[in-house]
Formats: C-alpha cells, structure tokens, sequence
C-alpha cells in the first residue's frame, strides 16, 4: 500500500489535502493523473448504465437540500456510528469497529437500552484499554454520533437555518422521483442515474482514499413494480447483480478478488430487505467496494408521508397507482479508483537484471493513452517532427509530450504512470516518415507509419 | 426568462430544488436533460483549456479544505457582503445592491470606520423604505457579512474542528501548486485547470440558477514569469482574453451581447491589479458571465507567508528562484448554462400558421443528438427497424427513441429539447432501407440511406 501511495504522489495522481498546511484529516487532492482517471471512470460508468440502457436516465441534483428530506430517509435519527473516547488521550474509536462485527451485534441492543453507567462498565469490559495510548479502563460509554455534517444557510445560526451536506446522493433521486415521470417519458421498469460527492462525518477516516469525509457516489436507483412475490424483485436484483459483475469485468479488476457478501439480516440498513456487498481483496483488507440492495417501497412511502405529496406511479395503460419498490447498484468512485491502482500495480523483472513499476490499467482507463517522446532533445528536426505528431494527436488522444531525460528513464516513468503507447521518433523517422511504438505491458517496439498512427492506435 | 424557467422544468433540464418539500432558498437540481447539458459543457471546456493546450494540467482538490487557506487568501476576514435587515418585516438585503454599485462605492469608506449609530442614520437616509414590505426608516446599519458556510469535522462542535465548504476552486490550485511542479514536469508559463462545486452563503440568492449558494465553477490558474514591465503581463492577459471570447464564440454565443467590462480600480477584490468582467444580456439585466484577473504573485505569497513552505518556482535552466504571477481565467458552468438557454430558446412562426419553440442549441452541446421515431406504433416491422437502429446508434451518440403520440407532435417536443436530428422510420425504409431525417433548424427532410447515417450525423 505504501508503495502505491508514494508512486501516486511522486507521480501527480493523488496528493495529501491541504499539504502545505499540515494537512486535514485524511483528506486528498487529485493530481493531474487522478483527475483523468476519475474522469475517464465517471464517463466510462454513465456510458454503461446511461447511455447503453434504454430505461436510465440521469440527473444532478444539489448537495444541500432541505433537511426534511433527511427525516424522511431516516437520517436524522438514525443514520449515526457508536463514538467512544479515550478519557486519557481523547483520541476517538468506533464502538464496533474495536469490540469486532460480531460482538457489537450481540450487544447492540444491550448498549441501545442500558443506562449510561451500566454502558461503560460494559465497554470497559470489552475494550481493555486504549488502542492509541495503551491505558487501560478509559473507554466512555458509546453515544450515538450522527454522521452528516451540518452548516447554516443565512446570517442567523438558528435551527430554522440549520441543513445538511448530503450523506448519500440517492435521496435527491427520489425526491425528484415524480418530476423525471412527468418529463422523461419513462414508464416503470426504469432507473434514474447521479454521479456526485457526499459527506458523512466519519469518526475514523483512513486507509488511503478508502474512507474520507468527503467522496464520490455513482448511484442508480431502479423502480418496479410492487412485487406479488419474491420471484419477481429476486430477478431484477440477479440482473443487476450481474451488471455489476459485468462493470467490475469491464475495469479488469479480477472477479477471484471479489468476494460477494449477502449481508446477514441482523446487519441489514432500515430501508433494507436484501443486501449484498460487493467486496475487494484491497491491500489493507477485504473491504466493501460496491453495494446492491433491494430497498423496497421505503423510500418513496416515506417522502410522501413527510411531504404530503403523491409520489405514486400510475402505469400509463392500466391505470393502476402504486409506489415502485427499488434495486439500487452504488458504487464509490474513490473506491474504484483505489481498487484499480491497487489491481494494476506491478513491479517486474526485465530483461537486463532491471526491474520497473508497471502500472497496467485498462486503455480506457489510462490517464495519458500515448506519450510521444523525441529520441534527442536537440535535434531541431527531430523535435519539429514529434510536436507535429503530438498536436495531430492530441485532440482525439490524451497525450503527452516529454523530452527529458534517457528514453530508458522516460519509458520508466510511462509504465509507472501506466500509459499504454509510447512513440518514440528517431533519424530514421525522419526518412522514412515512420515511428516507433512501444508497447507498455509486453515492451515490444514495431514500426509504424506516421500516417497509420491513429488507426494502430484505436482501442476499445 | 418565465418562459425559460417553465420549458426548463416541463422537459427535464432544470426542476427546483426540493420541490415536494416546498424548495430550498433557490437551489435547483439538474434533470436528465440538464445535466447532459452540463456534462457536455465541462467536457467541452476540459478539451478546450486543457488538452488542446501543452501546458495546462488538471487538478481536483477537496471542498473541504484546512481552514488556514482562508486566512492566507484573505477570506476569512474579507470575503463578505454588506447586510442589512428590515426591523419590521424581517427581510434581508445587500446594502450595495439596494443604493447601487456607485453610490456604494462613494460610501463604502464612511461605513468601514463610522459607528453604529452613525451608519444607521446613514443607510436610512439611502434606503427610505424597504423595498418588501413598504415600511419607511426600518433598516439596520449594515455589517459585514462572511459568505463561507461553516460546517464541524468531528464530533467535538468547537473551533478547533471548523472547517469552511470552499468558496471557490482556485485556492485548492494554489496550495497543490508546488505537488504539481514536482509531478508534472511543466514549466512556467503554464496552467492548472478545475472544475468543481464551491458554496457561498449568499444573503440574496435569485434570478433563477444565476445565483445560488451551491455552484459549479470552471478555473485555470495561469502562472508566468514575474513581469519587469506591464507590458509582460498584459500580453498574457490579452491573449487569455482572446481565448475566453473563443470559447464564447465555440458555445455560439453572439458576441454582441457580450459586453467587457473593465472593473475599476476601486472595484477590484483585493488580491487583483486588472479584472474583466464577461457580461452578458441575460434576460433579467447585463451580468458578470465570466472573469479573468490578474492576480499578481498575491496568493502563492501569502500561502508562502502562512503555511511557511516555500512556495518559490525554481527555473530549472537559470536556477533562478521567484514567485510566478498568475493570470485567472474563471467561468461559470451554471451561469454558462444559463445563457446557452436564453441564447438558444427561439419562438418561430412556422408554414401553415402554427408556432413552435425550438432551442438551437451547437450540436455538440445539446443533450439528445438523435430522436429516432417509428412513424407508426403499432406496426411491429417498424418498431423492429426503429429500435435496431436506436440501437445502432446510441453506442456513439446520444439517442432518444420516442413512439408516442404524432409525429408533428414529436418533432415540436424534439425542438424544444434541441435535437438536432430526427430520424423518421416509415413504411419505405422496410422496403429501401432509408429514413427521413429531419434538420431542427431548418426542418428540411431529406431520405437517408440506413448504412449511411452516422456518417450523416457526425458533427464537429
């Protein structure tokens, strides 16, 4: 993992937020590399669910919207994570995340009843001592914290101001539920797609770009009909789990690495009658990438109570009225992102006793899809020759143009910053209107006409 | 501008925010069709600023960010708006909107020193009555008002753990410019591009999406070599201002409504030496559409000063050390947004007496490319043809199949999307395998071949 975070910085990928400043709480900037491949994953991601489907349509909807919604969704009370703190050092652990799953299962509703006194005695009991300072019995009784973020819209600080960044991008999804029917001419089965960021007030963000307080969603919710029986929700639950798969297969991430976890019931989120976690073998552990869940009629039920507004679908040829129940595929983009640096990094041994860094991402995926690099930097010819080639490409490929250093040291930095072609242009391109390319994953060079660039180019 | 607002919501661009729980202090969310819109508006600039230029990166920093950024940058203590609040009716106002820029301009020192009492004899002899409820002498001294919203990272609500949502995108530039030099190997001249969202708490939010307190923001901060004369500079600056009006002219705006404003110098923020303001006729009045500054070696200087890292550029040939200077080219996607629609929305007599409003959006901009529609819905050889067709083309461009309704009513609801092409398949393209394609500007029709109608569609 440290290996992948200091290519990712080195490299212009990913950098420590606020650096320069000491930073702030694990949060991250990306770099010139990282904001193409995060770019490259959201386009890729809409063109899949999007564009490709016949019955999804997409929308973008505000970060911070009115705080009803919240209640409405069961945010407000109970989207919360049990804090306890360390009396000693003050630092701040997650109730479940020390005890372990299982145990916090068994005593959840022991500690969501027992007086705060009888709560301590029983998590001093359980945690020992401190996991930063090593004390012992200094654990507080666990409280639950909730994990929105609020802030005030207006001068006045008041309750009536108070709102919420949003935790989750689904909720403007179905608020809006009505407003895509009436417009888009969509009728039931369809789904409604959003890429965007959210926050949630993590009591211990870590692991990288894993978890922060402040991440990407793309999320699709995707209305039925109220099923008769569980056949009929079960089907369209085992088609997207397979898109999923699909999508997974589509970033080259190695399905033997995937571990599909069907969440046990006592685990499962309010609004949840099925859910499965899609999990990676990550460095630092196995860790829930993607989610799927069978959320039901809750959603919209809810919204309707809270807003007292009909949010019921009336089929356009039956005439029948009803709420849809919802399949919803969400995946964190960050998570993408990191699980794909994590597939592709490689060191390798070549020949020559030499190793290289590799990074062997999807061409689609790749940052810079070519790098055109002049054999001499002082050749005036030679450079002439390969800005031509470069600005010829580089308004339907994202390239780049370098002519610094070896060419053995610039191929070196291409493979680690993972870029599938290397152009190199010599004396010989000179006569003969020809070029070098080589290939990052089997290092192979072949000549190639300038002219036939683009086609030999072309991936899929 | 009503008409625009109604089209908007009745079609799927823009819906207001939270509509079912009565709205939120004018936000909106984007619907299917806005947010391809906005998405074909960012692509389009990332091509445009970015990969069509050598020497400009991108880069995508967090929202939120260490709060000491705002004090380097001056935001902290200067980023605020005069407000002023009706005693009676309680509404809230700007005091420089309600006396006018002038005016302001001519009292802004007096209410900077004077006391309370004094400023608030002063604002009731500019401001008689209050301009929503009528009353006469009911408004307050106005007091500086800061326009960051505030939020609390952690669960401890106290000043160690405030954090500000950015109120701009150019600072997370500034303080990941030094990770970019060492990455990225530019060399100055050269610029780092973002887009992302940035929050203020306006006091007077309006005029549709034109202000809001949640936006999305276009950014290049262009870093030069410290100018030994204006002359060194104000090339830069021209040529910036060259390329911004090319961009205008690329979303085929007319230029005669574009009108530049050269902010004075008692106008301009406190880090700027020159600004333009881009404004534009928007149907609510003339107003900042675009901006570009110079900002000097301001920000870099100040980052250097607070967060004691050295900040200098070193010229890798000369080994001479500086702070580059920066020229701001800043746009606004919402705002962009905006004027493309009140740009393109046309309301036009059509042959035989009827109206239709069409939005002649660029090709390249507008959400739906292709309408495919089966002439007749309930010919099953048609509808067969159609959808292999859609299916054919919506793999590169964006389709949308429609059999509902006639066919005149079809294309009206085509142009008041801005499809710019409509495809019509009838009885004869069972028996030649051609279709008609309607043109939304000119409504010509002309038979196609099937096998050739990408080539037909393709646009630059």
């Amino acid at each position: 993992m440290n290996k992948i975070i200091s290519l990712c910085k080195r490299r212009g990928f990913i950098f420590p937020g606020s650096e320069i400043y000491g930073g702030l709480s694990n949060s991250w900037d990306f770099g010139p590399l990282g904001v193409e491949m995060k770019n490259n994953i959201k386009s890729a991601w809409w063109k899949f669910f999007v564009y490709d489907k016949q019955n999804i349509v997409g929308i973008d909807s505000a970060i911070i919207i009115n705080p009803k919604v919240w209640e409405a969704s069961g945010h407000k009370d109970g989207f919360s994570d049990p804090l306890i703190e360390c009396r000693e050092c003050h630092c701040r652990f997650r109730a479940d995340h020390l005890v372990g799953d299982d145990v916090w299962n068994q005593e959840k509703d022991f500690f969501d009843t027992a007086s705060e006194q009888d709560r301590e005695k029983r998590i001093v009991d359980l945690i020992e001592k401190c996991p930063h300072c090593g004390r012992k019995k200094t654990m507080t009784a666990p409280r639950n914290f909730n994990l929105m973020l609020k802030t005030y819209l207006g001068p006045i600080e008041d309750k009536n101001d108070l709102v919420y960044l949003r935790p989750e991008t689904a909720q403007g999804i179905f608020i809006n539920f009505k407003n895509i029917v009436t417009t888009s001419r969509q009728t039931v089965p369809f789904g409604i797609a959003q890429i965007g960021k959210a926050f949630r007030n993590e009591i211990t963000p870590g692991n990288y770009i894993f978890r922060t307080r402040e991440f990407e969603q793309m999320e699709i919710e995707y209305f039925i009909k109220p099923p008769k029986q569980d056949s009929d929700w079960e089907c369209v639950f085992e088609e997207w789990r397979k898109l999923m798969l699909n999508w997974i297969e589509y970033l080259e991430i190695d399905l033997s690495k995937i571990k599909e976890l069907n969440v046990p019931k006592e685990d499962l989120a309010h609004y949840s009658k099925k859910t499965i976690d899609f999990e990676y073998s990550f460095p630092f552990g196995v860790k829930e990438l993607y989610g799927l869940a069978y959320r039901t009629d809750f959603d919209l039920k809810n919204h309707e109570t809270f807003s007292q507004k009909n949010l019921k679908y009336r089929d356009p040829i039956t005439g029948e009225e009803y709420w849809p129940h919802v399949i919803e595929p969400t995946f964190g983009l960050d998570r993408t992102l990191l699980a794909v640096l994590a597939e592709c990094y490689k060191e390798e041994n070549i020949p020559g006793g030499e190793k290289r860094v590799v990074m062997s991402f999807p061409k689609w995926l790749a940052p810079i899809k070519v790098a055109v690099l002049p054999l001499l930097k002082n050749n005036e010819e030679i450079i002439t020759k390969s800005l031509e080639i470069y600005n010829n490409l580089k308004g339907s490929l994202s390239c780049e143009y370098d002519e610094s250093g070896t060419i053995g040291r610039r191929y070196r930095r291409q493979d680690e910053i993972g870029t599938p072609f290397a152009i190199t242009i010599d004396f010989e391109s000179l006569e003969n209107d020809d070029v070098t390319v080589r290939d990052r994953d089997t290092m192979k060079q072949e000549r190639v006409k300038i002219a036939n660039l683009k086609e030999y180019l072309k991936y899929d």
